[in-house]
């Protein structure tokens, strides 16, 4: 058995794309007990200068579907970025997941060394080999803004636990 | 060019120690400067029942030595988690990089399909084969933590940003 771009890309992503589609159910749930507009959860942060929850939820699809296009050589879809809701940033989640499944594992396997060229805010460009991108960019990423709306919701009295935020790992317990 | 455990894992986990290094720096600089003991962002939580700053940090030098010293097949060092000081758990991060320096590459590289064993808690344990340990497990943890002990800073105020959180990653510019 090997170890390859697309085994530590694709079910990863998957997997937290799933983990989070779980974190927001429960913050749903718990604005609907509470009587708590769903904008209001939406539009917390930890800092006055870091993202709101809304923003934390689309830049992991865009870790996803940006990055896992990037490294099989296709051109990522565009999302609008306009939700306003939990049930459309879940639909968002969908939407990602299902682009994940449309990608060629080979072709994301054949990335290790081919130079990967991805945008880094408006005006600059960063340039690494795909392996480089999915282990030190990527990967990093999406593991932040994924800690970071989970902790929002921790930190609003959700109650989520480890558990939520690894998601159906493919583990046995003993 | 291939694509390897141990490159997904020994230069991850390098990068990480040092930027948590370098993040820990501006936090001690940041406490001197407000003339806040350091005791009081060590001990700063995001939620009452999440772990302090001080035990973040514990936790990404726990998940670095202990997920490559099990991918290694080795028995992982022990630490004895009585940092009081900055400058303490500086020393934990460059104690834990020298001990990843130890290990070697190609036993970390045959452990895709090796099954690993590790602790869930005190009574539990945990089982999953080498590349499945790293990709949704020591990964996931090791940012969770590393992502958590930021944004604890970045509420306290401490000037941080993405840079210091992805630290020297191999990335050229333009």
């Amino acid at each position: 058995m090997s170890f390859s771009i697309s085994q530590a890309s694709l079910p990863v992503f998957e997997i937290v794309l799933d983990a989070l589609a779980g974190l927001l159910d429960k913050a749903e749930a718990f604005a609907a007990a509470k009587k708590v507009d769903q904008s209001v959860l939406l539009g917390w942060r930890l800092a006055p200068d870091m993202f709101a929850l809304v923003r934390q939820v689309q830049v992991v699809t865009d870790q996803a579907k940006n990055g896992a296009a990037r490294l099989a050589d296709v051109t990522p879809p565009r999302f609008e970025d306009n939700e306003t809701t939990f049930a459309e940033l879940k639909a968002r989640l969908a939407k990602t997941a299902a682009f994940l499944k449309t990608l060629d594992a080979k072709a994301i396997d054949g990335a290790a060394a081919r130079e990967i060229t991805f945008p880094l805010g408006p005006v600059h460009k960063g340039h690494m080999n795909g392996a480089d991108y999915l282990n030190h960019f990527v990967l990093p990423n999406l593991y932040f803004h994924l800690t970071t709306a989970y902790a929002i919701l921790r930190s609003c009295g959700v109650e989520v636990g480890k558990q939520d935020y690894l998601g159906k790992i493919p583990m046995t317990r003993s």
